[in-house]
């Protein structure tokens, strides 16, 4: 991969160089290969997909967000973006809102996630919130009716390691990292929801913060990339229309729209602590078993409001698969985590132990797309044409996408593999060849025999090779038995 | 018919041999270009917004259609077209349906409409058509038995200034104008809508009727604009196997075929009084109340033939977000008109006050289509990149496009501003930055702070500045108190 | 792979420098003029429609399958691909899945169909799989435990002539024709379907079977059109991967990846017939009497494991519409096969005698492809622009597609003509001009005589010619008197 990169570099370096043509033409040539190239994409004539690491930035002060290639083949077939957060200790991530539905899940660290649905009630006190207020610079005069309230919002989620988070679209939510190591969250966008009405291009809206690096830098119709991605939108309003309609005065606005260096993360000045919302966790976990599937359409005044967006993908005892030689998967729908069906979206995380295979499948209702967390392992891919589209080696950090209908197997190497994997159904259908709930198991031996021109205990070896086994298998060259 | 394949055969053909025809090569380019425009306003990567009125138009005998330019940005980005249709009194539009879901706003005058349902019975019966009947030049051998018989045809409504109606994809239509004045209609077609399984053009089949001025000038396969979008489909059908499947002399579907210079809004030659519906509406409103929320997607025989398909928006009473010194907005979705969760669009209709705001927001499921309907106002659209894509003075009968996510205000002249908007989802959502249910209110004053770069105090202002108001601000400039 | 990526860089970079390359050229244009026409097509633009045969074919040892041309116009529009295959006696069509759900009608013999859904029972033993195991030659060694079993798998179900089958999409299956005469079958998939979140291509994916005709031919980037749409899956998994997967030698998976020249409808070399399913018939139609209407989305263990995929649709006293003097019609959509309603799809059979029509009408909601399996008649299509689009002669074996909302007329030969049409919704919903529940006939007289201009007793007629008449028409010309 590294060295098609670098010819593909140069090669676009000499480009750059040889052609003498003018800018404009260039600029719209360019546009019109993309354009080429991402239809081209969009019909999924994939001949290779790769396990891929992000390759662009945006730097804060408080972080750092990493983007995979939004205009890969891989990518644009699934009509998916991926991205990577990493917030620093006692840093926020400013509130945002994105055109399309994503799924976070969060590798490291903890934080607090405020999400903030129009319509619902403040039913969150920041129970020290005057001490802090008192506490900060006096102006009197202004507030005095003011003091005596305590800081009223919406809830707050407290969110950890192993967590999947949901985020439905248009939704504006903040993170604020207040543990003691670096916040790192995998997310994935589904650009192609029914949701977005929009293109497929990713984006976020921000409210606050600014390109830390594009001060000064004049921005024209053809924006970088970056701007076109993350944006401030609070900004662009005029100060005096926004002075009316917030009732604050005109000064307040002018901070608020003022270019800053921070970027989209910034450190936290003052403490933030006051709207830890741990207290409630056992309560809420009860509440929660309640509400499992009440999510209904015509109920969204009870349920929006208060509906689950965060679920626990690394809890060993809820595995929907297990194998004491083979590992787990854990595997969140719409089933359990009830936003999903609205989201159209929904997650898995596996783990394999050393040499233990996923079973090779295809996915019947969605594309899936794989980050790898721990370990490595070997990835086949089959697809479009019967080509083998991927045959790599992935470790931690790698990430590719596996469009629907194409057929894959993993092979956890000698540490074992784990990964989180994202998929654009709220409830996802595998279809495996191997195993007790594979399509060989679901056929005649005869059949089998017939149409692979084996014999019939060759086709009897395929249904029941694995037949107490489903999706995760036992090394089989390890000497352990399978068929006790 | 028989001639214009001709034509086309002949025109083919010297295309074919006249390779190199400029005219063609100059229309190709053409074609070439618009779709690349096209294609990019699909993809929304809007720079300009603009309050727009009409810029074609159809005249018929009896009325005025007009279409703003579905080929501008705005348009081709959230997939709609937009016409106002004037029918002069006693006029007549003809039966027609249409490929996509489409709102219609009543902005003036009153009229009969006819909606036919296939299935459905023929529960109108017109009193009086015997009287009318028998005046008519008496034929009387051929119908002796019929002429006992009253019509029979299915429900007409009445339709007055300020209903929005709902008209169903692929359902024909009719509406007379049975008033006064001129009976003045905006409408909007969601042709992005799944409903629509064909591409994204505004069209309307007509079942009578044709284009006033097209008389005697060729139509080739390359069509005027008006052609595409108008077409009288009954015409095209052999009038031998017409006549047949009527079981009527082909005579009279000569005439029903035979151009004439009416138009597709004609004007009545007979009384039409014999269909007034108006003596059942109270009994109507009853029965209706009763039908809300029951149109469930398996009892189409019970609901589709008597499903509402109109709701009063004028109506101040019924105002879902009142304020006193701002103004009011009253929506119907799919909750109030269930219609419209099969149509997946829905309205607003909204008055400010003068000097009034609408709060900041934006849409969270739905693009919005505003149309003026009296006084002026200003309105800033920031959207995309984070632009400022749209700062203008507004007035009535401008219309423009809000897309989905992009963030707006509205701040009314000091004559005060209505409008109606159109939106593509039938349960549409506002996200407010201002107010009761804000997204600034929803976030603890601290977050805001340290997001902002602004002080705690300013932060409660933010939150705290427009308390009790929700999406209607009276103006801060006004000297009117919010904080009692 | 890596291989390949790498000419395909060096590729790029000689057609970098050498701008002039003829051949690239070419094919790039060619490339650019088939996404213009499919551009076009898609859009619906269509302007002429034309019945015709299949123009392209796979031989297979045990049948032959033929396509439409899947580029045409016609096929573009409405987002469709049919084929039809023909099951010699004793042969095997191998498995295979699809990424868009596909209807199969079937034209001609009997078979049995296997369709594996993950995770559902093994619910069928094949009772004498015992003694068909012994008389196989025998491995005693290896598999002594195994011998005792009797071989289970999941249900198979007869399908015989006159049987509309429900293929979801992902779904693996396979047919077996165990009767005297070939099994004719006739399908097309809706490749636009929800279901298929790829590009608009059909494609199946086989788990064996090769191109007969592609053994030792080269297949390039640019694949063969058969190359494209039919292929094995299974073989280009490494073998090591997939015998460790399967648990088996690394022989087996050789043998069943081995080029053979059988193609993908083989001859069954032994027996098959002990996997007969037709003992459980009777109890089954029981059965499904009671489940019917029970397809839920929150209960998939219960209904999709034991869900109905075929409907009998040539059952004289089933019909929908039936006219003694002019044919019926038998339909099945969602609410009589519950699987169509995920599919959103659905068929017609239907069936006039001499002389006798079908209803002038538009589809409200559905594109529909027509197949004439007996006799000929004349078909007339009006669309687009309020153009004929087609005015044909139709005949059995011809195949043509009727986008949404085109209106559409077929008149019976001298013998009667009979057809399948297949629909791209699960619930279409037709709007007949002609008949008891036609537009004109919900319509007052005087509203069709304004527009039509025509007499009073003129648009009676029209309203009343056909008054007990229900899309099925027959021949007014035939004297028969529809009045009574």
């Amino acid at each position: 991969m590294a060295k098609k990169s670098l010819v593909l570099v140069v090669a676009s370096l000499i480009s750059l160089i040889l052609v003498a043509n003018h800018a404009v033409a260039t600029e719209e040539d360019n546009q019109r290969e993309r354009q080429t190239r991402l239809r081209d994409a969009r019909q999924c004539r994939l001949h290779n997909i790769s396990p891929n690491q992000p390759d662009q930035r945006i730097e804060s002060e408080g972080g750092v967000t990493e983007f995979w290639n939004e205009f890969e083949d891989q990518f644009q077939c699934t009509g998916v973006a991926a991205m990577r957060n990493v917030i620093r200790p006692n840093s926020l991530s400013l509130p945002n809102y994105s055109p399309s539905p994503r799924l976070v899940y969060i590798q490291q660290g903890r934080g607090l996630l405020g999400v903030t649905i129009p319509g619902c009630a403040e039913t969150f006190e920041s129970s020290r919130g005057e001490e802090s207020f008192r506490g900060s610079e006096g102006e009197r005069a202004e507030q005095e009716g003011r003091r005596s309230r305590r800081d009223e919002h919406q809830r707050v989620h407290r969110v950890r390691r192993g967590d999947l988070i949901a985020l439905p679209a248009g939704i504006a939510h903040w993170c604020h990292n207040d543990g003691d190591e670096e916040l790192v969250t995998v997310s994935v966008s589904d650009l192609n929801n029914h949701a977005n009405q929009l293109d497929q291009k990713l984006r976020s809206y921000y409210l606050a913060g600014d390109h830390q690096e594009s001060r000064g830098s004049q921005r024209g119709r053809q924006g970088r990339w970056e701007d076109e991605t993350f944006q401030n939108i609070f900004r662009a309003f005029d100060e005096n229309i926004m002075a009316d309609a917030l009732n604050v005065p005109e000064e307040t606005v002018r901070n608020m729209q003022r270019d800053d260096d921070r970027g989209f993360i910034v450190r936290v000045r003052e403490d933030l602590s006051v709207i830890r919302p741990d207290e409630y966790d056992e309560e809420e976990r009860r509440r929660f078993r309640r509400e499992r599937n009440e999510m209904a359409e015509n109920g969204l005044e009870e349920t929006l409001c208060n509906v689950r967006i965060r679920h626990y993908l690394d809890e060993p005892r809820e595995a929907d698969f297990y194998s004491r030689h083979a590992g787990r998967l854990n595997s969140v729908n719409m089933f359990k985590l009830p936003i999903l069906r609205c989201m159209d979206m929904s997650a898995e995380r596996g783990n394999l132990l050393p040499n233990a295979m996923l079973a090779p499948h295809w996915n019947i209702n969605a594309h899936t797309i794989v980050y790898i967390t721990r370990g490595e392992g070997r990835v086949q891919i089959v697809g479009n044409n019967g080509e083998t589209v991927m045959d790599d080696r992935v470790r931690d950090g790698d990430l590719f996408a596996i469009p629907q209908y194409f057929a894959s197997a993993l092979r956890a190497g000698r540490e074992g593999v784990e990964w989180v994997s994202f998929k654009t159904s709220g409830m996802p259908m595998k279809s495996p060849l191997v195993g007790s709930n594979s399509v060989f198991r679901a056929m005649p031996a005869q059949v089998l025999a017939e149409a692979f021109g084996i014999r019939i205990h060759e086709a009897q070896n395929l249904k029941y090779g694995r037949e107490h086994q489903t999706m995760l298998l036992p090394s089989s060259r390890a000497g352990f038995s399978y068929r006790e």
